[in-house]
């Protein structure tokens, strides 16, 4: 069975734990609590050098970190990695948006506001965020007035990429209601079979 | 043939370039002048609403952001994308490890350093990219002292993905005297049949 590091708490990590849940491949979850520096220590920089969750640890003890990463590698072959040239590097343009120009703006301002209850010296930083979510939740909402998922009418892991922190945007303070396609687009997440929250762990462990 | 869209003065559009330079793959480049902000009209947004570069586009149309994304598209088929399902991951892992923990440091210190002339008023900022940057260009040098190559002996489109901004880091006030991997490594990459250095267009044109 495969082993995943990750701390509920953590979009990132749930990216990993839904895909594996939606695609019914059983792991064994270990927790590493980031608010208490477990991704730092020594003996987890020995399996991650960059000391980031979630990791991955196969059966033989080959690890590979990075969500993106974990999550297309958990889905190949499958449905959710399409078969086309073209679609499959669609998948990844919407995954390096993720990390570049929404995952820094959104599930920074959310950490800040929700885990560390908007200290007085980060409330600038966490005001300086603002803009560029939106920018980030404006072009995903352009899209998912056109397509039912981001890459086409069906869901790819490009879907989960962005579905992790873009679901819980609320708690970094970026208002959805004015994103209509972002709206329909998350009910047709949660509809999924075996769809599991964020903050629940993995069932097959 | 296929369009790209990108200034030469930025590492993301080397990518594009000097893959499509190794792999043989003519291309027509239009220069979009980041300094000028060519890239936030509202004609190139209607092309990437992310307004950013480098941006590929197909005979028919169709239109692809994201240079990792963009790169392994281009690569898809050839040597530089291994076949074998977890080696692929690995290639991914470290592209996207190049997006969040190498290029915000290392891209922006250059940038704010060698484009801006590091003004006063983003002094601080050049600053504090330098503990980040050096923590990178350290999980990079630890590999390749263990590979020739990110991902294993071989080229894939990662060391692309990487070289692109390390070759360049000392222009971000980074001293590569001290990583003996990532200097052996450059020069593997130097000496590449269809090498061609940043700065210079394409061949195909």
């Amino acid at each position: 069975m495969i082993t995943l590091y990750g701390d509920i708490i953590s979009g990132n990590c749930y990216k990993t734990y839904l895909i594996a849940n939606l695609l019914d491949i059983p792991v064994h979850w270990v927790n590493v609590d980031i608010m208490a520096g477990e991704a730092q220590t020594a003996k987890f920089q020995q399996k991650n050098p960059n000391a980031k969750i979630p990791l991955l640890e196969l059966e033989d003890g080959r690890l590979l970190s990075e969500s993106n990463a974990i999550i297309n590698y958990l889905a190949d072959g499958s449905a959710l990695i399409p078969q086309d040239q073209f679609l499959k590097a669609k998948v990844l343009e919407w995954q390096f948006f993720e990390q570049y120009s929404h995952e820094p703006f959104i599930a920074v301002a959310r950490f800040i506001n929700k885990y560390q209850g908007l200290p007085a010296e980060r409330k600038a930083e966490y005001e300086s965020k603002q803009a560029g979510g939106h920018k980030a939740l404006s072009i995903m909402d352009k899209q998912l007035q056109k397509s039912d998922y981001l890459v086409s009418d069906q869901l790819t892991t490009a879907d989960i990429s962005l579905y992790a922190y873009t679901h819980v945007a609320h708690e970094g303070g970026f208002d959805l209601t004015p994103y209509s396609g972002i709206n329909a687009w998350i009910e047709r997440i949660r509809s999924l079979p075996k769809y599991i929250g964020m903050s629940l762990k993995p069932e097959h462990q």
